[in-house]
């Protein structure tokens, strides 16, 4: 069994990390437009060798875990130079912009898209860690589109990794994944950056923030060539989100300004029901 | 050595187990206006027994652990009751208006103001937990209105329980930690919140959320009877928070409405640094 990685970072490095744990006699390829990636990903293990192009006529699995803008013009580069038998997956925070990009490709069904909702705010290959699809889900997209065969063939690979599927059409997949990831990340990322315009003597923030605030902030850690362009592709959805966001903390800060607590303590109580979702991702998901 | 805590939960919970650790022969007495926490308390091993405030005069600690506003009225009382040996410490968000509130107490010279930073999201005597003060800061404000020897007895026992002491002023206090904290809490309610209201199908917040949205939501999860006096107390700061973060947040959005993904790339780049803020908790708190 050939797996080629293409992008070797936190899912694709621990995507195949799982797979060659599974699949003992299967050979893992790289291929990473930074060199110093590549031979990195060698030397912890994560790849075998480095891949190329080439040679993707006879893969078993191609993973595409690129930026989801490289993703565009790297996966029909891709699909021109699969084998019949080559099963390629993408693995991106957005779905609309990479299926419109495969769309009509001749071999639109060789593919099949999907996005594992899993990861760290880490990234690289050295990011790369067992298990992290374990009880996490795995969300496709268009499945119709893709080889029976084939699917079958992706979604034995995703159940032995540990992947619960979820099928769910591009646009509902963007708008929803706006709310429950995109704006976190901005939330988080705006959170840390007027702290830190505030604090600019970082003993205080050191000295006084807790692990509260090292919770909220974590997402700020996320790298930012990963994540310009999936706000970019997911962009109406992400305003859309921000608005409301926004909105919300504005009606909070008014609530105050009026000194009407008792409307203060009912937007928080009405949200502390966020309590049985979250206990309810603890169990299946941790 | 007797030790009375008022207020049995998280903070002075957690507080009498790592006393009752380190002081196996010292007597824990709890008080508490809930009369299910108090026996909750006892059947836990949080408190060995009720206490009560005719017996104060007898105690050598008194920790009042209460919501903020609940403070302001019962540290006078409590001070009014205490022998000469007794140092009383309260442990609050907010440190402006509790200074306040005993300024003029004849008793004020037996009272330490102080902000251990240390919590989880959960509350009540079921939240205390061993060892939660290990390596956190405790902020201490005007150390100078206490009588040095108790001041003296009460760091001693800050100390056994592993704290960092830090000290500041009641205003600087209240304005750093309506950043590194406060802020925390609004911008993890109101993603709560937000998420919320658009999902009403929470199966879609179930499946497709993953750790990142869990790690920034926690927050929300708080007591709102906790939060509320402390928003109160602290509402000049918090507003100022506010509208820095609600700008921040704005300007955001703006540059997505523009399409200027350079300074959005730039936007997060720069809070990128956090990492080592963020590490340097890990260390030394964790």
């Amino acid at each position: 069994m050939k797996v080629y990685v293409i992008g070797i970072g936190l899912i694709g490095g621990s995507m195949v990390l799982d797979i060659k744990e599974k699949h003992p006699n299967a050979t893992i390829f790289g291929i990473d437009n930074n060199e110093k990636h590549l031979q990195e990903a060698i030397d912890l293990g994560v790849i075998e060798k480095a891949g190329s192009f080439e040679d993707l006529a006879e893969a078993d699995f191609v993973i595409v875990s690129v930026p989801v803008d490289v993703a565009l013009t790297v996966l029909p580069k891709v699909l021109d130079l699969v084998g019949d038998k080559t099963i390629v997956f993408e693995v991106g925070s957005t779905k609309k912009p990479i299926c419109e990009a495969v769309a009509s490709h001749p071999k639109r069904r060789n593919f099949i898209a999907t996005h594992p909702i899993a990861g760290t705010e880490f990234s690289g290959p050295s990011a790369a860690i067992k298990g992290l699809f374990q009880g996490k889900t795995n969300i496709i997209c268009e499945v119709e589109k893709t080889t029976f065969k084939l699917q079958e063939k992706a979604l034995k690979l995703f159940a032995e990794i540990g992947m619960r599927i979820r099928y769910m059409d591009p646009i509902s997949h963007d708008k929803h994944i706006a709310y429950v990831s995109h704006l976190s990340h901005i939330s988080s990322f705006m959170l840390g950056k007027t702290v830190m315009n505030k604090e600019k003597d970082e003993q205080d923030i050191f000295d006084m923030a807790g692990s509260g605030f090292e919770s909220t902030v974590r997402l700020a850690k996320s790298s930012p060539a990963m994540w310009t362009p999936i706000f970019k592709q997911n962009k109406e959805h992400v305003i859309e989100t921000l608005e409301e966001y926004i909105s919300n903390l504005s009606r909070f800060r008014d609530l105050l300004k009026e000194e009407n607590y008792n409307a203060i303590f009912e937007e928080m109580e009405s949200t502390n029901k966020i309590k049985e979702i979250l206990n309810g991702l603890t169990t299946t998901k941790k």
